[in-house]
């Protein structure tokens, strides 16, 4: 990826985490990263391809934290997962604990925008993809009761984790993210814990 | 309260909810309620303030549905929580399943507004003061078991569904509600029902 691309794609990223979308000014982000107009405009047809760009390279380092977590094989499977959002906790710390880009940008335009109220949507489904299968191979092991549907576990992790970052985003705290992930891998091992291995 | 304001409240909270904080227009609001711009300035200091003053109104009506449910001696107390939950799923039903305004507004804004970081905060702490006041009395009926700690139990469920509101308003529908209140009332009585009564 050309230099001046990734630049504007970095500083958005860290843009639109802090304000949102229609907070966003495309002058603010050619001032901060220093780059013309033209050349903005050489790279994205508008601002709303700009955020969906942001949000494709949001994508490529989540994609790039879940192959890192879930084929760890060092780690049973429920752990793997585990790792994986509090990986993603660190990550949010490292942003000073604002949250989900993804949550924020879904609140913010899903009523108005099919655009991006589908694209959020699909980037959830397929974290959820991914993560639904780590949690197959944990059913599969024993660490979760055979009668468990990964999908449905998955989905239900993956939402309670965006309203745990959301609270993460108003407290300026990792406490909700990780209160939520005791709550969750406890329930979820609580129960494997009664079923045969 | 004089109906002007009281109009210009129950639009911007359809509007808010919608559209979010900055892509509401004062013009538009006043557009659709017939109010000259006066008058919304002789109720409300600034832009802000109205959405602030939505808000308030805002959780007027979660209060209501807090007392009405909470107290209602008719159920057992852990019934009476999810009652709140599902009357505020169904609410969200009536508005077309966009989710909750507060996780809205908390996530465009929080990144850049103390003003309402803090306003939406408290109101979830609020919200989860009187919800941990329902799960202390389930837990003194053994409903819940006796190392349970309500505070903790409270934040966690609204964080958690705040989370599933999110993704109701991505896929409009109710689904993720229902699947979050039945994964957290599956496993608070599913842990209550290993303790005697």
């Amino acid at each position: 990826m050309q230099a001046t691309k990734r630049r504007l794609l970095e500083a958005g990223l860290r843009m639109l985490l802090e304000r949102g979308y229609n907070d966003l000014g495309i002058q603010s982000l050619l001032k901060e990263t220093g780059t013309p107009k033209g050349s903005f405009y050489h790279h994205f047809e508008s601002k709303e391809d700009f955020a969906l760009q942001v949000v494709d390279a949001y994508m490529v380092e989540v994609h790039a934290g879940l192959d890192a977590c879930l084929s760890n094989e060092q780690l049973p499977p429920l752990l793997r997962v585990r790792s994986f959002f509090e990986a993603t906790r660190d990550k949010y710390g490292r942003d000073g604990y604002l949250g989900c880009m993804l949550g924020g940008l879904g609140q913010e335009l899903a009523g108005v925008s099919e655009a991006f109220r589908e694209r959020i949507e699909a980037c959830f489904a397929d974290i959820g993809a991914h993560v639904a299968t780590c949690l197959e191979a944990a059913r599969a092991r024993g660490e979760l009761p055979a009668h468990t549907d990964p999908e449905e576990l998955s989905a239900l992790l993956i939402n309670c984790w965006e309203g745990a970052a959301l609270r993460c985003r108003l407290r300026r705290s990792p406490a909700p993210l990780d209160a939520m992930l005791d709550f969750y891998f406890g329930t979820a091992l609580g129960a494997s814990s009664s079923m045969p291995a």
